[in-house]
């Protein structure tokens, strides 16, 4: 297929290097365009403007890190909406608001071209081996056009729904359930710790028996060993996806109220330093009201 | 070895059961003496009391449902404390407060036997299949001589200290770790339902990617399927445990806000009739102020 | 002085009415023009557009119901930033988000134009009977121009800081407090009820003893009596202003635990069908959870 | 009438003293005994123990600092159960848990002996002015013969049932009210520090507008003035009381998610340093958390 992709920072770019080799037509931009060279190199054009890259497209993905970011790359002078043909489809992987994510579908059918929502779970090291989950939600025959692509990018696709938005609500429901691991593991460790209990030790039973699952081996001894930085993730960037999940529940009523209390403390953890840090910081707030150092 | 069992519920029955199968002499006691039948014809003593019970063993456990249950068959009248003997071991595998296990340790301190904390995870079934996680501490000359029968009724043994109450605190923590995974779950479950999403498919792209871990998948379904009787562990027995854990945080002053909030939701829902649900039915709490029947 | 009043609801209606009784001229504007029928009897005169409002004015007053309305109002087509002369103030008494005020003092400050916010406590009763409670801030010369308009229309002024945004801040913070007053005495009545204690005279007590301030007994008696229809102050506009407290907050990462609570338990009510009710509604979510009716 | 008044603290001692002064004849019991000297001289009897204390009395007070000391006092050895005469009255005034009241209420019962809780509001200024709020109930003919003791130590006399626990449940929740003040205050004040707003300027506005009740007043400048030593009322002591609020909570299954979060916050308080300072202490929360000092 002919593919353009828009984004290409730490999960873009593995994303649409795996599109490449999986031997589709790329053209990529990305706002500073130094990201695109090892690209071209591969095979792939580099355009000057969003609105180039998309202008004779089947696909034009956009893998950006905030709402901002999409409507500008999307909605603004030189973007997508005005470029991408009619029929094409727009496939959004960044994780963004449900309220945007609805806009977008609008403007899209207003101009006759199609939108399907695919955000992904994995960090960047599941983007480059092409082992991503994907998350999809739109019109059964768009996201049917794109099940290559997602194959090329990850190793499992989910189809959640033929609203484009019920798949961000998805992925923000999962980024709220990761960040309450985060804190529960927090508020335990404190627990343990005070009576005296290695949390070391701890994270290992835990993570061999009951809650094997991945999410808790990895937050788990990030909290323990307080490596927190470089930051995987930073916090000020998990605050913002919680922000969205409760944002996500206010369009329909439906409190969150470990997600409130998670945006709280994880404003009180950036109230102390902790913005640029691994979002795993968020379990010095529960150290700290332990009287733990 | 010479072994009593005190207490012979669904988990306290099969427990002694695989320490029969494993050859050790075993002299039981329950409260209720109909319980005790089937093991006497495989091969088991029984025992008029808890005292009787405990008279000649090396070593004694207990696994009973409450502290109050605990008190009375360790500290009554002719209960283990004045039968053991010297320098033999008691074992308390029950959920009980971190302060009991310190007056236990005291105890039995004071009347020259030995103490070790030894919860258990798992259900019923596990403890059939002798595939129980054993969590122990204690002196560890003490633990060591127990080995052997934690290898008979549980899969693996992780030894958390030499305090007993620690395995007591580790025990409790582990239990609000699988309530607030109700909860959370019960939450995103919420929210993802409102906005369309069916909550079948939710969970099982939540369980065959990030969450993996059996917890997830467990509790998941039962929330999905609203399937809260009859109760695998009941709402009330989920929240004394809940406040347990808040207890031992008292203790060392660590606040625990999501057991705070989860111990608030669970008396909601048994102020609206959930006590004997299990306790997966606390997501009835997130759907109803959601709006959700 | 020459005043121009945009606005005339509840709150608007009766503060224009007091600035034209304490002798200023006055120009009014509505988006509904009916509202302005008795003030022209009464002297004032009716504009077409908030932008003819605004033409010849010392000061022009908006008095709105959110962001939107204002935003519409002043930055809209025939707004007052296109109008309003050079040196003329602005008096912003509309509970609006601190974002907004900042912006709006930017544009202000570049259309030379002043810019004073000056939101009230009080409800209509108080509007009309001139007794206001007003809360400003500003440069101190354009404050200092705008006292007689205050004295007009409330009892007291107080001066919080030279920016204006402080203004809107103390103003959210009071409004939270207010909420936190409702779920609170909601809570303690839960209690109490369930207890058996005549809440009635619960309130009574309460408020002739530690809690004489009139913001215990108007909510505790509305709580008591279950008397939220209609609607002094709708819950959903009572949320609203909850939002913007939080977002005051968020701008500066200071959480507010209590305000988050509130909101979430807003939004249970609302999803149970109570947004149109009083926000003194917000108390039957304590009520529920305590399995009262 | 013929009074015994046992507990002779910040609160005790000037209660005694007002009965002594409005005629009644009085014999007084402390732990302590230097405590009683000054009532001795001013014609109080001391006695040896609570017992003796109780023994020819018409009504005996209790006013001691928690549960531990009034089951010493009543239930213990040479306590008030033992002595005191049939039909004669037992009025409790200390700050206890409901259900230590209903065991009181129970005891005294089977003794033929009468109980009335009477908890009082104020602080120890307040017990030498005689100016205390008494929150009394009990069968009403035993209430009654106390009204004179009640108008020679307080201002006014609340009777809120026939079951004394519910004067107790008064009690509480009326703590937990105050701790709320203390928290919400707490809150706002560190959202309007953040912004720039002067705090001694905005507890003065709040106190005197929509917020005049002197709990706002007294508590809004001990957290403006950090003034937390010595302590009024310890944080630990406060913390007491909310625990016993979330317990009454519990018996009735009536969860308070504000006290929670207070109970929360106070034990990080304590964790962190603060447990012997005045409960307006628990403002420190707030404000650390907001990356305030």
């Amino acid at each position: 297929m002919n593919v353009a992709f828009i984004g290409l920072g730490n999960m873009g770019h593995p994303m649409a290097h795996n599109l490449l080799k999986a031997g589709h037509q790329l053209t990529v931009w990305n706002r500073t365009p130094e990201k695109a060279k090892n690209l071209e190199s591969a095979g792939a054009k580099v355009s000057n403007t969003a609105a180039e890259a998309a202008r004779n497209v089947d696909v034009v993905f956009t893998m950006l890190s905030d709402d901002a970011a999409v409507e500008s790359a999307v909605f603004g002078k030189r973007g997508v909406l005005e470029a991408l043909p009619k029929g094409a489809i727009h496939v959004s992987s960044s994780t963004i608001s449900v309220a945007l994510s609805q806009r977008l579908q609008q403007e899209h059918s207003e101009h006759r071209q199609k939108y399907v929502a695919a955000p992904v779970f994995g960090r960047p090291e599941a983007a480059q081996a092409a082992k991503l989950f994907v998350v999809a939600a739109g019109i059964p025959d768009a996201v049917e056009r794109c099940q290559p692509l997602f194959a090329a990018i990850g190793q499992q696709t989910f189809v959640m729904g033929t609203e484009p938005a019920m798949a961000n609500v998805v992925k923000l429901s999962g980024n709220f359930l990761i960040a309450s691991v985060i804190e529960c593991v927090g508020e335990a460790l404190a627990l343990v710790r005070k009576h005296g209990v290695d949390p070391k030790q701890y994270v290992d039973m835990l993570t061999s028996t009951l809650f094997v699952a991945p999410v808790y081996k990895t937050y788990g001894n990030l909290i323990v060993d307080q490596k927190f930085e470089p930051a995987g993730f930073k916090l000020r960037l998990g605050l913002k996806d919680v922000r969205l999940a409760l944002a996500a529940g206010e369009m329909v009523d439906a409190p969150l109220p470990v997600a409130s209390l998670i945006r709280d403390h994880a404003l009180s953890a950036i109230a102390n330093g902790a913005g640029d840090m691994d979002w795993s910081s968020l379990a010095l707030v529960a150290a700290k009201n332990a009287g733990l150092k």
